[in-house]
């Protein structure tokens, strides 16, 4: 049933993200770190859900915002994720369909609920996460869609997948099938402390499956260990063949064996939620990859679509993104 | 176990937003009515959401924002409204109660699933709503918490309720309730259509329970049928205590037996979403109004809390409106 030959196949946490703005107060009381994503379980995230002010559920996922993202610049998209068979899952299945993106994993029957992400947004932009994952844990090799992998030009994949046993047995296959069929593997390293957990799987996999990787400055620097952010560059250039850092404001740097590319980030009028910059940064990335751009062309479509994200609440973007890319002539 | 003598009581449909964006043609290949608000059924509701664009779910229901807000404002408010047992239930509940809003209406059991409002928004910032009504409709009498009502300063109520039998039962025994305490019923009248279907019982309404009334400058042309502005204004002068009629960017009028004030529209740099807009309008009129405030102080702080609304997607504030309020020099 898949169409043959997809630019991209995203496979992560199929996740709808509760937002709500907070103060750093909340997070020190609650012993919650600032900026990165925290693994609960069902009972922590009622307690702490009980305790956030009111919020605004949108369908999030880190590879998922990537390939919504995607599939409004016009490239072409399928998605592979658990869901449950409730009405959040009814609203995750909607909105990333809504995207034009090819989504038939089924839905989970009588297990847990459909994953939701607690999102605090402190008054600097910066977003928080605590991850339920629920039905995400349910991923097993055999929803993968194999057509659907081993046809598309990339296969999209996140570091989160690892938190989980099965989740891990399915990325691994994926990465399989998608080098069988010739394809390129894209992996998001997604976290620092995700990448402290499963740091030599997570070597060992960038070195041998991983062609083009996406890490921002703390991931990166907790993979390889270093003391400097050049050694770091160092070792990304020798195991893959395209490792993307991205580094906030500071814009980002694309490394390929010959060469090391700056990319400046692109400006914003007022940036009021960080959540999902690096998922669209890949999005653009892979987006100008697939239409055979210059690195540094795909370096700017992805910051261009990372500026629409942190200009609003929400990790998916809120404007037509092929009509931006158009107007500021990225495309 | 309510707090006694509460500031404001709201008692209205329990409703889920789910915020799309659209374009005039989507609305007129689907003959919606635009700026309008259209009942719909579960089927309808199935249909229009499965050709929808990507969505955004809030807390809603106009007489809950008010409330929402209301309590943001640092007014103390309860609310009454009925939502399935569901887990958009337990959002509403939770988003009204992290306001610090006491609700406390119990869940409907194995009946039809919570409210939710489709809100497709265009490029003019318009907003045009289908509501699907779902547990909504099962409000009951014995839903109405006495004590809370009797003792409130002011209960107020949304012309939505009146579109099904039951809830209009509900509505007039608060009203009586509300008086018997000595107390004020304020009425919202919701939407043009609203008022054409319900026309003859709420002239009587108006004049017989209402004291406080909001309407739009449809609503109430709608309301007394007339050819003029000005003779709808002679005719709610008559009828209520206090009229108050907002008119987008033109601002507000408020009309009092002795007088009637004009109040300007507070700029906003981009209107973004006008949904939520009258009801925020409502709550900071209400707000002025629980603290003594004069009629044109009452409607300065209604026209902030409406600025601060229409500059994002979605219709409840995302700023604490205590201190904008302040910053404003408004209370």
């Amino acid at each position: 049933m898949s169409k043959a030959n997809l630019d991209l196949v995203g496979i992560g946490n199929a996740i709808v993200d509760v937002l709500s703005k907070t103060d750093d107060a909340f997070l020190s009381s609650n012993k919650i770190h600032k900026g990165t994503m925290t693994l609960i379980e069902a009972e922590q995230a009622e307690a702490l859900y009980a305790k956030m002010g009111p919020g605004m559920e949108v369908s999030g996922g880190s590879v998922a915002n990537s390939i919504a993202a995607f599939a409004s610049m016009s490239g072409s998209a399928g998605y592979i994720g658990k869901l449950a068979n409730d009405q959040l899952g009814q609203v995750f299945r909607h909105d990333i369909k809504a995207y034009g993106v090819e989504f038939d994993t089924p839905s989970l029957e009588d297990g847990p609920p459909t994953a939701r992400c607690l999102i605090l947004i402190t008054p600097d932009a910066q977003r928080t996460m605590c991850t339920f994952l629920g039905a995400c844990v349910w991923i097993a090799p055999s929803d993968l869609n194999e057509e659907m992998i081993k046809n598309a030009k990339v296969t999209y994949l996140e570091g989160y997948l690892y938190d989980r046993p099965r989740a891990k047995q399915t990325f691994r296959k994926a990465c399989e099938i998608s080098h069988a069929g010739g394809k390129k593997v894209a992996l998001s390293l997604s976290d620092p402390f995700c990448v402290e957990r499963h740091r030599d799987e997570f070597l060992d996999l960038v070195k041998s499956d991983v062609d083009i990787l996406f890490a921002n400055e703390d991931e990166i620097s907790s993979l390889y260990k270093t003391s400097t952010f050049d050694e770091a560059i160092h070792y990304t250039r020798e195991a893959c063949e395209i490792s993307v850092i991205t580094r906030s404001a500071k814009g980002s740097l694309i490394i390929t064996k010959d060469e090391t590319i700056e990319v400046p980030a692109e400006a914003v009028a007022q940036v009021v939620d960080t959540t999902g910059a690096g998922d669209m940064y890949a999005a653009g990335f892979l987006y100008g990859l697939t239409r055979s751009k210059s690195m540094a062309e795909c370096g700017r479509i992805g910051s261009i679509a990372a500026a629409e994200v942190i200009a609003h609440v929400g990790a998916r973007p809120q404007t037509n993104l092929k009509q931006l890319l158009q107007e500021k002539k990225a495309v």
